[in-house]
């Protein structure tokens, strides 16, 4: 791979990215393209590898509901068998004749107790069903107490809400060029503070080793105030990029990744939000500029911004 | 509009406001009267545009108590239907005679499912409409959850409670004028380590084309240790100064914007809290200066700080 | 009060403190003895001058819960007068003969159905009545889970749990003497970074007018990496320090006061803390030392940390 | 103890570490291994000394249950009492006929009181009994905000999740040595922006006193962008190290103890986590290099970190 030869000399080289920079025993790319890194961990015990908290604010809503209707119905049956096998006779109120159907009706009972809405048409009459309804009705308040938790955790949770233009492009930029790439926040949120870093991965051989090698990426502007409109990270190809002097074959043939990371402060939450990228040089247009994403409206008296332009570009010469 | 040449030269710009700089896109005001910014979004689906959680959390109060009680009216009326589809033969305890009325009953049994107050008079018998009752009152505690996170939401929420004059001054200062504003907590809550921003706003002619231009203005005290009595805002019309050289009739006739930010650390939640303002030109009073605002009480043992006066000013010669 | 003159002309004042410079308007002390600032606000609605989540979050746990109390009552008395004036013959199993029965059954009937007990052998029959208990089991949903977010609010709101002593000493220092107070963390929790400022406020006479004047002392030690033993917030009377001169008589003649404030990280709940307090000059000792306030434990395998002995002190000769 | 003297007399010396200087008055180890400050309190009461509200969150979840359910029954014992003393005629719908069954009822009556399950067999009639069973429902319903509460701060609770070597190592290090310790995230959190603090303690003899020091330690490197594999946290042994000159038998005879703080931001919730750690110098291996615990997966595809490698280490000739 003589072609790691061309990597610009004079670029600085970050050592802090927490990513290993033993690529002999490196596999696959570094983030994702979900910007979550690309590792899996061993040697440690499945309940201890996962945090169940984390998991359950990371599923999506539809498996998050089947999880807890998962959990509500097997909790059900469970207590169901035990007020079966006690006894059904210390169930006052039940109507059931058949076997099954008495199962049923105590599936239901305990459903009733669970959710404390104690119709009380079916009651618990004997100590050790009385006992255990009573039982049931702190397992079910305290479930719901860790269903509310979780739910609050989940809508609560601090997310950047952020877009990403599918490319990224070689522009020209103040007489030479510039690595540019888009992003633009599309909810209701106020976004502030905003701080960005742009990232250079790289398996590099050197003195006959080969070593991920990592370089930061000059932004022309690394902060901005509010995130209100679209946001255009532009690092300009100097001397002292790691880019520099890079052709465009050379992009189409080296397997170079560029690393974005957002940190930005939502206001409505007073909270810190982070968001993550990943352009793998093969998503970088070379001779290209992104066309503009904002305009007036009809009345003049407001800006538009159309998130669907976010990733529009046109040929540009360089 | 050959005023803009007015604007001093030796100001310094800031590029890093989060505003698009090119004013023939750009329409309206920048940032509203109630500081949020004078934009909106197309080109992406309606409701991957809003963030449920920032809307629900953003409405009035009467609103937010009006959309819970449309949710669970409508959630009722469809399980109403749902029990009566299956026959309320199957719902025990029933004394309505005539359709409707046994219709209503339905509602109301819905209704004591779904709040778990489940009285009991009426209690479902049959597998189906038990199995769907033992549904609805899980959803139905789901559904109070999101309601518990979404008030606690509601009512946690970060929120500065900072009123601002409603003009802002050129008053004399030290010799030469500046331009003041003032802003004062009304609150009983504590906030420290208050730190505020001050940036004009303009669409500027340069080499032809219009361009938005925005200015940091300096201020004599950007940060207070506490948000205490009032704080005046300063910005000294130094030779730096974006307004330096700027007459009474140039605030009459130009379509000039001074946005404020302030950022504090709300002690009692351990939260920073932000907000936002805006002035135009035709919001400056040339030649004013504000009214003290705190007095000793008769006791002379407090201070107190009358809000009824943030606005007051008087006429001052420059 | 000639003894202003007093005043170290080379201390630097300190305008960022929130205070109002003019003391001609300025009534009492700074700070109360327990950090909150001494004023108070007029010229706004009684209403808008409080935020009722913040004041739920101020009253102590009695009344916090005699608050609750009081609301339900009235709630359910609301509710019993309207369940009483639409006619209790719609509220089936009522056992009760005389009017002001009635009138109690209707009013516990409210309340079971406001906590969504609902035993049921009371219950709505009528259509009016019916509804009424539907909308009532909402409020009350509604009712709880702000009670919910309240109480979370109220246990999980950040506090330093921070004891001062309650007397400062001016005592012997690497040959000069310095002002010392010592404060200490009483519970078990953990703070770390913690980070104190002194600032000493004093009226003062300049140019013929009465000025409150703000002087920053600077201490031994701003931060500690963890506020785990005492720590003794020691600032030393150098020729640059505002106490620089002042004779015992000063302390005991002139109304200054020394403001403490205290901000930590309290690692459990990743939250940052805050503590003020306030020193008049009567409080001040001259001419003694703190005691050591922690020791080995008997097995010497241990440190105690005695706070019992926060306001130890000795005299000690200057 | 005349190895004191080895302590290099260059390495700078830590003032603020918050632990007390005084060794003649200090007991034990600083840190025990999980962390946590080796010292205890007196001369405060015991309510007063604890945080129930920071215990209840640092109970293990099993007590944690145990306290709950003892709360729920002892309640409910209580309004047995009282349902019992006032009479259980009048609770309709009993069913019990000695006394002891009488009073199993009361109690089972008060936890469907407690818990609003009401199924309603058994309900309250006189006006006693009916104010005392819709008081208890309250407290029930705020019992279980507080339960609500807690457990939702139990589990989002802010926690580091780092796993550390049991011993660190004495290695070669770039022709000189250095100390080395390891650190790795075990669980599905992104941690951001980590940050590591090593510091020395020791009891030096100082003109003839015994005093406690603490050293900083520098490390190679201080932050890491994200902690995505392991972590080795490098201390080189250079001409400034408090360790600079220490044999292998200084290490085994000095009682000495390296304090390790890491900070880092966990991404999905917005929040800083903390952790310590302490080795003392028994849990230092000289001449030991750690081997490595990250490898490429079968599929070249992605990187795998082996936890149970954290401590691996091979003998290395310094």
């Amino acid at each position: 791979m003589a072609f790691f030869k061309k990597i610009n000399q004079k670029a600085r080289v970050s050592s802090n990215t927490g990513f290993g920079d033993n690529a002999s025993s490196y596999g696959g790319r570094f983030l994702n393209k979900d910007g979550k890194a690309n590792i899996s961990k061993t040697g440690i015990g499945f309940f201890e590898k996962y945090s169940w908290f984390h998991s359950m604010l990371n599923v999506n809503g539809l498996n998050f509901f089947l999880i807890i209707l998962g959990f509500y119905v097997a909790v059900n049956l469970v207590f169901a068998v035990i007020y079966y096998l006690i006894g059904v006779e210390h169930l006052a109120g039940m109507i059931a004749k058949t076997e099954p159907e008495k199962f049923l009706e105590a599936f239901f009972f305990s459903a009733q107790t669970f959710t404390t809405v104690g119709y009380g048409r079916i009651s618990p009459s004997g100590f050790l069903t009385s006992g255990i309804a009573a039982f049931q009705a702190l397992t079910g308040l305290l479930s719901f107490a860790v269903a509310t938790g979780l739910m609050y955790a989940r809508f609560s949770k601090p997310t950047a809400f952020i877009k990403y233009s599918q490319i990224a492009v070689i522009a020209p930029y103040k007489g030479i060029t510039a690595l540019m790439l888009r992003l633009a926040p599309y909810k209701n949120t106020t976004l502030t503070d905003a701080e960005a870093k742009l990232t250079l991965g790289l398996t590099i051989e050197e003195n006959g080793k080969h070593l991920n090698r990592f370089f930061p990426m000059d932004l022309e502007l690394e902060k901005v105030n509010a995130l209100t409109l679209n946001w255009t990270l532009v690092h300009p190809i100097t001397e002292s990029s790691p880019l520099y002097g890079f052709s465009k074959e050379d992009f189409h043939n080296m397997p170079g990744e560029i690393l974005v990371f957002l940190k930005a402060f939502d206001d409505m939450f007073s909270n810190t939000v982070v968001s993550r990228g990943s352009y793998t040089f093969r998503e970088v247009v070379y001779g290209a500029a992104f066309n503009p994403m904002y305009h007036r409206d009809e009345s003049n008296n407001m800006t538009v911004l159309d998130l669907g332009k976010l990733s529009d570009y046109r040929e540009a010469t360089l």
